[in-house]
């Protein structure tokens, strides 16, 4: 008797982990193809809205450097949970190059957010489906090895005298373009 | 002799007042015809961030609630000196019903940033040129009677789990979507 109440409990278990790794799985199919690597970044409101704003559209993965700042009490203030919710991983900033090289052999399109003398601007790039988006340090952007190991650099146009958008802002706003050209499609 | 010469200086002096405003109508008219009506927000980083983003763009003008702020050590150190460039307006809470009224008989479309029952989805909403756009309160939104006066509501399409953007980040992302509607035609 014990025995058969045992393997009904082992059956019954077998049966949550499945529908729970379905469910997981479901999730994650859901989310968009776009991965954005924010492991340059150092301040902690910039990576912690940027967890918010992917995790609103839904990207797949964020990138950061260091994933002990998601128990940092300002980062859970701004991201309002979205670490629970949004796939995050860490990419130290000496393995960001491997990182894109293993993304590129998987598919991924390897592109940069940053101002160069070649860069498209935001508006006349269609975006491919597997994407990988480089955000540049706050103050310097993205170090020259990297620029070369990029397939596009994309520029959002900017106008005033000021020149120069916040990175969670820049971020977002790319983020935004992507999913709109996807639902367009 | 000192009569000619004071009026030689008179002649000068009108002239370079004279290119001094041509310079200024020239800036003015080089500016995107938006207004961004930021009086509901409170938080200083999200203003701050607001006039900075405005400025990149070249909104016409940001409506805030209180300009001392512009004082502020906090606001200068984010908005990266984007005050001295971008008009910059004062309306109090209590009268922006009476500031969106004025500038509909002006020919503005009077459209608000909020998640409501009928609102629009960003990508399926075309700008007219004239907008003023009303952002909401960081907590609260936008209040009934002023969204009973707007003749659009606009949403983001939000897919995550967290369904909540930063203010700042929206208001960006709205920014540029008009942007880039205007720069396409």
């Amino acid at each position: 008797f014990m025995e058969a109440e045992m393997e009904k409990e082992d059956e019954l278990l077998n049966q949550s982990l499945q529908s729970r790794t379905l469910a997981m799985e479901k999730v994650r199919a859901s989310r968009q193809h776009l991965i954005l690597v924010a492991s340059l970044l150092d301040r902690i409101p910039n990576l912690a809205g940027l967890a918010r704003t992917c995790e609103v559209f839904k990207a797949s993965t964020l990138a950061i450097a260091d994933a002990s700042i998601l128990r940092d009490k300002q980062f859970q203030l701004i991201s309002v949970t979205a670490e629970k919710w949004l796939p995050i991983i860490e990419v130290p900033v000496s393995s960001v190059k491997h990182f894109l090289d293993k993304k590129k052999r998987e598919g991924f399109s390897i592109l940069g957010l940053e101002q160069t003398a070649n860069s498209i601007p935001l508006d006349r790039y269609i975006f491919p489906k597997k994407t990988v988006l480089v955000l540049g340090r706050e103050k310097e952007g993205i170090p020259v090895d990297i620029i070369h190991m990029l397939d596009a650099c994309i520029e959002i146009p900017q106008f005033g005298v000021v020149r120069s958008l916040n990175v969670h802002v820049s971020g977002a706003i790319a983020v935004w373009e992507y999913t709109r050209q996807q639902r367009s499609q």
